[in-house]
């Protein structure tokens, strides 16, 4: 069994100033040993000829596989282009197809080509041209000696429609991966190490060829399981046999498996039941409903939503009365619970959930710390409300918050 | 005029694997760059011995200062401390300080040092030892030929607190750093080419003792002038006097200077025209209202939202006429209007906004494509809107429609 080496290279001097966080080569990593590819190093380094030369050298001898992002700008000080001209030893040359797409991306923009976006369909003529399908700076393959360097734009959404619609396939293609298979259990309501030690004597059992990891991200824990053998069936198998060993385990906590995000698989469940929702939102300030949103499709059950900052447009627009709010305080559970109604029936939904809470730094008192966050669920049978006690971080609390109102949808709507 | 030169490693298998986003390397170069120290190359390893051992060798040539992250856990994976008493070809002792303040620190969270945990009170011979004031790892400081090795613990917050109390100081009082200055403006409404074109006359005569970069991200383009010279008011006046030349090239289209963000910045023009804001959001589904509350002390502009996915929301609750909205369709000039100035009044705001689009991938037409978007700006005076053609992708069509918006208020509050 050949192990694939690969070596990632992420160039910028905002890199290098700490302007941005390179999350680039996380991401890249993390597909690759999908595929079976081993990543053995990554770089940083700014837009310096020399420091890329150097840098490109070292990686290639080292690694089968070189992936290369940023400096592909239009602009004068990206030079990633030019420095492969060099590396390569090629000249820079006007590429037809580069040059239609580019063309066709600025006219489906209703934009007009400038001289300094004509620049980027030139290429080194030692690369294969890959089609940037979102954006302007073109992606480049190089051959050599059996190993492969790509360079790619820094943009990271660009690059990931790069890597997952070409390079991804063209390298399992290339290269001859071992059977690799990934297996993600998602939980949610659990820490890591309560998730840990209820699943301790399954995880001490599992066999050689399967590896099991944590993947703990705010609010949430998966669990990768990932088999190596040199059959796709036997490996399959042998994970498919685990998990059914694993679920009964954690059974309460788990929303979903592989791909499917929180809010994908709570889409899927309202849908199932054939239930429409409304949102009604104080401290979350709009990030639930955008969760629900940001799901292609999420019209069929999500209808609309309140974001009721002001006390006033908890009163005037979701019929919290006016007194109780004033005596009990937005954040405690009379105001969670009547907003949770109020949204309901005012949107006209099967179903209404509701945040409100201190998000933090500011606004805590002894009574109602920052992080002190009320949440509740309402349907036509039963309001159900929760308080959860969270950080000092608004961002995360935010966060923490919204998965909660899902995580309170899918125990709620299951009974 | 010397520059000092620093490269950060970071050290651990789950970096490599992806399961981890690196941010220790862009906190401490952002941190080393204030000081005036220039970070020349982020490398990632795996807790390996044969690859730490090269890349350190490799940074120590190529830089004066060396900062490395990881591996200095208790648990077998980590070997970073061995290895760098194989570096440094030095023994491994039992440090009497470092166990006394292992040893406080237990008997503080009120637990007993187990005999793993004593271990970490053993250190390299070579190093001088510096304190982790929040956790178990201990910190090494290496001087070998004029240049400096620092080996800390990858928990984030331990690292920043043992770089912001110890590294830091006494870096700066180690080496004569050089004085560098950073300016950012911040501009949107414009693409990187455009901008490029526009400032070309000035970038070419820039002094060259200054650097002009480019740092695209969705929906907008900062620009970075970095100056570098030997005494920190002459530089600061050279920046100064260029971003003066810069400004009236690109005025229509600054929002903002250093790390004031697109929302922050509205936030601070709405306090400052003490002006109440009201968002109704159809295809950005509550990520606008988000943006809003994502600042903390937002509910002193912001009064709150509607996101009217369903039209009914948007006849009922927003007051939309229904014959005109169903004669129009939702994505129409009428009804843009219609939402921004419905949600100014049943909320009460001085100011309301509104979004209606086909966010995608799914649900246009010939007549609206995906990626049409109309945004409303209302006020009592005036309602300005204006029809978008974004592209395909829903999560960015979703931004750079709420940054749109952001932008509205900034062209149409200001007239």
């Amino acid at each position: 069994m050949t192990i694939i080496k690969a070596e990632i290279i992420t160039i910028g001097d905002e890199i290098l100033y700490g302007q941005i966080t390179d999350t680039n080569s996380q991401w890249i990593s993390f597909e690759l040993d999908k595929i079976g590819v081993k990543t053995i190093r990554k770089t940083s380094v700014g837009d310096d000829k020399y420091e890329i030369l150097k840098v490109v050298n070292e990686a290639e001898r080292r690694a089968d596989i070189v992936l290369i992002t940023g400096g592909l700008g239009p602009t004068n000080d990206d030079i990633t282009k030019k420095t492969l001209v060099e590396y390569f030893d090629c000249e820079m040359k006007l590429h037809d197809e580069a040059l239609k797409d580019v063309t066709e991306l600025f006219h489906r923009r209703g934009r007009v080509l400038t001289e300094t976006n004509k620049g980027q369909a030139f290429l080194p003529t030692a690369c294969k041209y890959i089609k940037n399908p979102v954006g302007t700076a073109p992606c480049m393959w190089f051959d050599k000696n059996n190993k492969v360097v790509v360079s790619m734009p820094g943009v990271p959404y660009e690059m990931k429609e790069i890597m997952t619609g070409s390079i991804l396939p063209l390298l399992v293609k290339q290269f001859n991966t071992t059977s690799i298979v990934h297996f993600i259990v998602r939980t949610i309501g659990i820490g890591e190490s309560n998730l840990a030690d209820l699943i301790k004597d399954w995880e001490i059992n599992l066999p050689k060829e399967i590896k099991l990891a944590y993947l703990p991200s705010v609010g949430e824990v998966k669990l990768r399981l990932t088999g190596v053998d040199d059959s796709i069936e036997k490996i399959t198998q042998k994970v498919d046999f685990e998990i059914e060993k694993l679920r009964p385990l954690i059974a309460e906590y788990i929303y979903a498996y592989q791909d499917e995000t929180l809010e994908v698989a709570i889409g899927n469940l309202l849908k199932l039941k054939n239930k429409k929702i409304a949102v009604a939102e104080s401290c979350t300030g709009g990030y639930l409903s955008h969760l629900f949103t940001s799901v292609s499709g999420s019209s069929v059950y999500y209808k609309g939503g309140v974001v009721a900052y002001d006390n006033e447009v908890k009163v005037k627009v979701l019929g919290v009365d006016v007194d109780s709010l004033n005596n009990e305080g937005a954040v405690s559970e009379y105001t969670i619970k009547a907003m949770a109604e109020g949204v309901r029936k005012v949107l006209k939904t099967d179903i209404g959930v509701a945040t409100s809470g201190i998000a933090g730094p500011e606004g805590g008192t002894e009574d109602k710390p920052v992080g002190t966050v009320w949440i509740a669920y309402s349907d036509s049978e039963k309001t159900v409300v929760k308080k959860l006690q969270l950080g000092i971080k608004r961002d995360v609390n935010i966060r923490l918050a919204s998965l909660a109102v899902l995580n309170l949808i899918r125990q709620s709507i299951e009974k």
